[in-house]
């Protein structure tokens, strides 16, 4: 119980003192607004880095940072650990931006110091924010609870890539809200603990959605998922996951250090 | 902004100079005519190529544009950056000329150079553009909108292989007619600002089509490829993806630049 | 820069209350309890590691060994050698703690020794223990049956991750339980040569379950597993293995021992 | 088009060659009987040829061609081009004998030359020719049509493994000939231009039959992989390609010269 | 013709003499006792070994004869080359004995040895062997044609992995009967010349049963699996090989001279 609250109170003190710098993208509008490109790029150590020479590590961690900061007024970026909770990768970065290509360029950059060229690129989602699709016509009252302001400075993150299946897209508008009406209506009693963020991704990857989650509680996690298993929007996911990537967010620094000893 | 129209003028400055060189195969006819053979080669850039001298990666860049010229008065070919935006490959080449064998040809000398043997070839799509098959038989209204000049010098691509179930392929041909109106009826607003190419690849390839698009607002063309999930049609697409290859048309200068620096 | 330092006096902080737990996680509880998160590592020996000299191996076990204690007060682990009977991997690691971060910090340390450098992480399941779903209302004798005390000191282990289809999870509670019932009833003869347990694992990996057996009486397993097979809740196991993972209970030293001789 | 016919005369004059020289293998034969074992082996050259020194790979040449000699008496051999046209590998080489022993030994040879040792086998299909299943109950003037002679010296070939589902091979002998009947009248028309023959693959490989086409016109070949995609057997192809081998015919000369320049 | 009856006799020979040897493990018993474990361990020789010198190879293969000899008074062993004609690997180990652990244990020797280090295992299938379960409930004249003697000396061999569906598992034993009499109908012709035995996997393996076959005639075993594919028990196979191991039995000496020249 306690190490939860202490990591949070960290990762709290993190994002204020991001968000203090100032010549920096607008990182809180770009969290927040519509029409934002996401890239999510997942990335694994090679073989080849374990053995380089310590000092060449160490500069390339510098060469890192240099990339990040060139960056920094088009892109804003998070850092998360998978390493030990994920077969397929180490870390993963999340890029946001106004257009793809600065998405693009970012990661090209980065792919192309010494670190960069030393990692495994897995996995790679593409997305797009969008004002809510179904929202609008939900009650009132459901409206209201969807406002309970999402839980700051978890330490865990989990991202699950969905794909619905064609019923799904050809069944009437009003279906559809009436089933993800019931979805949300199970994901309530969660608001308080897991944050959520949703990115759409039909024709930008092999995916339609990209889900985010936030949470300092993983029991309440894997409640939640049950309980949307159980929903009967979820007979139209034709793919849930695969990966599910579940990490921990960490600072570049740390993720560094730790891939670099 | 500012960063898709600079992008999109390089662009139109690379056409309109590659379109000024005389003997070259006529680009313009090739990517116009049906019967044309079409490969779309992709590409990873293995791990001894960063391990290699500087020196020897520059004079490579040399014998990949040779490779280039020899072979321009059979083949065209256009070439996309796909690095940070997908984790199966760095860039593709699509090549068209007369007959498939001079793809070959020219794709055998490019990946016979010292830059081509560092290569991984992660995939490759084989297809043959037709006179269109549909079309002749929509309502004239529906044929005057498909005349919209489709937009010029657009920064991104998009390749989406795509596979039809055996009932498509048993529907009569009228039920298929219908089926494609009311998939061709849902694109007709993004006519003006997404570029589509088709290409046949039924026994060329384990695809039935190779859809190719350019576009420089990714947020119509989300939009447009849910439109195409909501038609039946879509009922029918046993692979749509996988991969979906997101990108950026680049100079062939600026990829070697990219990927041996 | 202040961000790292503030992350580092987390942990510093986080390490030191913890620390104040004094003596060793207490293995019999975190076996027991609901709420535990269990995170099942596999890995395979790489190429490199039988090239490397005899003397580099061997100071590498110790450094294995000190990982294991550090974390000692945090997490209970356990060892099994694959090796000879599965292709994918030479041995796994099941770890046990109260949160979800200490299985990922310990096995980020191991990984980080020179042993854990050299080998390639093949599959990891996260999980996490719960009080009982179904048996509170199972008939009082099914209950009495299920108190069987299961069998110690097995040598066998076998691990089946499963996950279900929509129509399990879109079930009435009552229909579910009645399935589970006739799968329970099924298990009943392999109490006393088969022990059993299970971890929930919806939105923590791409399972549902992990299902863990130890035995010493493979073929009364094989006959148990059979059973299951026949009971009608198997209609809607969507995954079931893939993969099963066959091993043995070894000591760590017993699994270094093998791997760098 | 001067392209293609000059790449048929070659391939003329090449089969023409190799019929003429007198001990080997009964080649016609081999080639035209019932109750001949084939073997479909694919390869991709590996990463450490390109590094070889080239007097090396030079050498490597003759043992390789010595292995083709040594075993001309008992197996008649076909090589084809697939670098460029296909990511899976680089060439296949078809073995025909009268005992599949005889294509593992000559196999077993090939891959323990130098040349040999740097491949990847990516694929191999087995399969053994039979007498025509359905064709004694087709009509007389259908008879008649698939007497049309093949066409020669062809320079492209694609490689097509299908598999059936259980529903194929449950259905009546007669129903089955019915589908096999419109199968065929819709081949017809591409008997001048397309050359087909089929191997039976069930209990051999993960396959029912393997179907190797020669052509020299590709837009007829899509046109008659299309023809057959809409006809009622289509829908007992629980596996049709996956890979489809797409190539060109080339002498063992020209594969090795372009593998080892 | 000549080639397959010297192999026969060669086979023949090799068996005669291992079975003289006295210490050795029960191999008649091993291989007709129900409740005998069996382990399928597949191997491809990784790259790194024909870069060997050798000496060290020679050496090598004295190591391994050890580790064979060391076991042999628990474990009965044989040994099948699939170069050739399978992609997935080079050879594969038969293992039997009376408890899994020494197979493991015997395994883990030989991947211990320096060859073994060089091998990668791609492919390991467990099971047991059991009493005949549907044979008891066939007609008399059934029961006697399954007593006709199975070939000696045969060649070749062909393992199927086998994995049924829920369907299959959950029809009434009976039912299951009359489909297995169906199937056992379908084979009587083959006894003669096809070798057959049974694993049950089921919870050892991501599989239900492995089924294991001997010919000289590939021909008769393609219309064995032939006739296999038209019973409607057919329908029940979820899994039916993937991979379907085609490969010839040979002694250890020659493999290892294969794979060591």
């Amino acid at each position: 119980m306690r190490n939860r609250s202490v990591l949070a109170l960290a990762v709290l003190i993190f994002i204020t003192l991001t968000q203090a710098a100032g010549a920096e993208a607008d990182r809180e509008k770009l969290l927040k607004d519509p029409g934002v490109y996401a890239t999510f790029a997942v990335f694994k150590v090679g073989d080849q880095w374990a053995q380089m020479e310590k000092e060449a590590r160490a500069s390339s961690v510098g060469e890192v940072k240099k990339v990040f900061e060139k960056h920094a007024d088009k892109v804003a970026v998070d850092t998360y650990l998978l390493r030990g909770l994920s077969e397929r990768a180490d870390f993963f970065i999340r890029v946001h931006s106004k257009e793809m290509l600065d998405n693009q360029n970012f990661l090209v950059d980065f792919m192309g110091t010494t670190f960069g060229k030393n990692l495994k690129n897995t996995d790679t989602f593409n997305g797009i924010t969008k004002a809510l699709n179904y929202v609008p016509k939900f009650p009132e009252d459901l409206k209201t609870e969807l406002k309970t302001p999402p839980p700051q400075g978890s330490p865990y993150v989990v991202v699950v890539p969905i794909r619905k299946d064609a019923e799904w897209w050809l069944m009437p508008q009003d279906a559809r809200t009436t089933l993800m009406k019931e979805h949300t209506d199970a994901t309530v009693i969660y608001l308080k603990t897991v944050k959520r963020k949703l990115y759409h991704s039909s024709g930008l990857d092999d995916l339609d959605f990209i889900t985010y989650f936030e949470t300092a509680k993983l029991d309440d996690f894997n409640n939640l998922v049950t309980a949307l298993l159980q929903v009967k929007e979820n007979r139209h996911n034709k793919r849930f996951g695969e990966p599910t990537l579940l990490g921990t967010l960490r600072s570049l620094d740390e993720i560094l250090e730790i891939l670099s000893h």
